[in-house]
């Protein structure tokens, strides 16, 4: 079995669920913090696992470059490499290689690419992602997709979507091939790793419909809406997200990828998304900024220097309830590696507690009472 | 009451004793590790707390210039500041302010110097140190002196002990007259901070014996010795050490600075050393440097590449229960901020175990079986 979805609850489109994976039962909606190249960033695995984390992702671009999925496989996979146990996620490596910008060449049979590192030269197709990703070991493989650049004019995105399509069930037909080679096979017998497809299409709405439609004839067992947070206005984000969710069975997780702040990920999972993963709340972190129940801080900030006061008041993590805004403030000015471990670890804490937040509220009924708190709160931060 | 120390056992000149200060009563001998500006570096209070740290070090240079000892005074003192309810440590300044060389000029009255954060000009005189360190407001304070350069000649090694001395008693003066001004004084009634008195002399042992016995006439309720590690061979360091300790009170802790390796750290608490601490296992780590109890590993080497064992197969600390030298390798090759905690993490765990073996050994009678295993394992490693 690869994945199982249960459904306990449901507030309007919104759904409690649990999605049990060969490692981890996950309760959803579920924020996914990134673990680009087998850490997540400045936080140690025993401290995630402290947050509740139960899904982490994984970047295969990053991984296949350094230290590379053959290693990786060779040591058991990287759950084991990263001493990881619960569930973990990888992307399919497409939309880093898009980032490349001048350093790819795509064509039908998949992407030349040189390596940011070194400039190496590399070839990555449908068939070698998902190679890459069965020797990684994720419980949640991605589709290679063609990531739609944001502006693209209708034809471009109609022509994006067709590739993603034709790579899609290339991906699967190779995944459906080869997903016994998983390292982990012989250790969980029955268990399987779970391949997503992921909805493109651009910014219109009826390329959507049509992407997500022939992706559904394909049978996954859970679906992504892809080529968002690109660069568009975050209205139209939203709009892509209302019209494409519903083409996607009500019965199997749904996951926006890379998305979002605060209040997005609130408004998203309300709207009915499941799965949702972004380096904000880490890189964030890294440059002094955090997340709070009352907005935003950009903790640099002189206003900071003597404020005995907690990160955030109503946050109960392991840093709000020890360290003061002042001594966060010193540490990041005196550039002190201690200032990323522990910005991190409140961010991420922030995010997965909302999350938590989010789950309660669909239980109990409350969510539409949480949503107005959170759309308030964005409101008197814009008017700052 | 400022410091008492009972000894609990001797085996030759080493003593296990502890060594009860106002925030921690400390087991010794004791390795202090160094958290220069009000961080030991990528490692978290609580994690320190969980290796067993009682005591670190603060760097009153460093804090002085960062984030400035008013603002921690303001804040209730470097306890406070810190989150850090254990022992505290911190030096005069004189070290950090004498490795400045061109930045620095020494008159009778004191050190004119400039920040090497942005080269603004500074005064420090043995009453400007005291009040910086009573400010922070640490358990220990060291008396401001000169660190003799090495190798520095009998001409020169005298003057600057004479110095050292004069500045002493300028020290203990006005930290008589000001210790009421600790920040914790009102919440620890009766309790006060600890002045303690440096051995300079350079590397002449009747120089040495002579600041040693004008030092123990100003009666210091501790002893440290100054002005090694400085560039000297270690038989060197050794000597010093053995021929100065018997003039120091037998009664009273006593401190070498910036020391060591782990094999020296057993072989001076075994000649009766009660305190020492260095940057060395927090640094080395930042640099992939291990230290286990089979040697040191350069955690970068190519070797380890698919080593599946732990850092050290007889350690058992978070770092080694749970993570592969397969793994701190790839952290490292890949600059992720992980691993400057990880390796941190078990460097200290290794000092803090060291030790622990040391003063357990003291108390059972088997310090010399101790002491000939740590060479053995020395003596095969330059054989390496």
């Amino acid at each position: 079995m690869s994945l199982s979805f249960h459904i306990h609850a449901t507030g309007g489109p919104a759904r409690r669920a649990t999605m049990v994976l060969p490692h981890q039962a996950v309760e959803t909606p579920v924020f996914m913090p990134v673990g680009t190249v087998g850490s997540v960033k400045a936080v140690p695995q025993h401290l995630l696992e402290d947050l509740g984390a139960e899904i982490i992702l994984g970047n295969t671009y990053h991984l296949y470059l350094r230290p590379g999925h053959d290693l990786v496989k060779r040591l058991g996979g990287l759950h084991r490499f990263m001493s990881w146990p619960r569930a973990l996620l990888t992307d399919s490596g497409g939309f880093q290689v898009f980032s490349l910008n001048d350093l790819r060449k795509v064509s039908e049979e998949g992407v030349h690419f040189r390596s940011h590192l070194d400039g190496s030269s590399h070839f990555f197709s449908p068939e070698h992602s998902m190679d890459v990703q069965i020797a990684l070991g994720a419980d949640i493989l991605m589709a290679f997709d063609e990531c739609t650049e944001y502006p693209a004019d209708r034809s471009r995105a109609q022509a994006s979507l067709e590739l993603t399509l034709r790579w899609a069930r290339r991906s699967k037909d190779h995944f459906d091939a080869h997903q016994h080679e998983t390292p982990w096979a012989a250790e969980l017998p029955g268990q399987s790793q779970s391949l997503f497809g992921i909805v493109q299409g651009g910014m219109y709405p009826d390329l959507r419909r049509e992407c997500a439609e022939r992706l559904v004839e394909m049978d996954f067992p859970g679906y992504a809406i892809g080529g968002l947070s690109v660069g568009e206005p975050r209205p139209l984000t939203r709009e892509i997200i209302e019209q494409t969710l519903p083409l996607l069975p009500a019965d199997k997780p749904r996951y926006v990828m890379g998305v979002g702040y605060p209040d997005e990920i609130v408004e998203y999972a309300a709207m009915g998304v499941d799965m949702m993963d972004c380096v904000l709340p880490t890189r964030a972190a890294r440059h002094g900024l955090l997340f709070t129940s009352q907005g935003r801080l950009n903790i640099k900030n002189r206003a900071f220097a003597e404020d005995q006061g907690p990160a955030d008041p109503e946050c109960g993590c392991m840093v709000c309830r020890r360290y003061s805004r002042a001594y966060l403030r010193h540490l990041m000015a005196a550039q002190e590696p201690l200032s990323a471990v522990l910005n991190t670890l409140h961010n991420l804490a922030f995010y997965l507690d909302t999350m938590r937040r989010v789950r309660d509220a669909i239980a109990i009924g409350t969510l539409p009472a949480l949503l107005a708190r959170v759309r308030a709160l964005d409101d008197s931060r814009s008017g700052q």
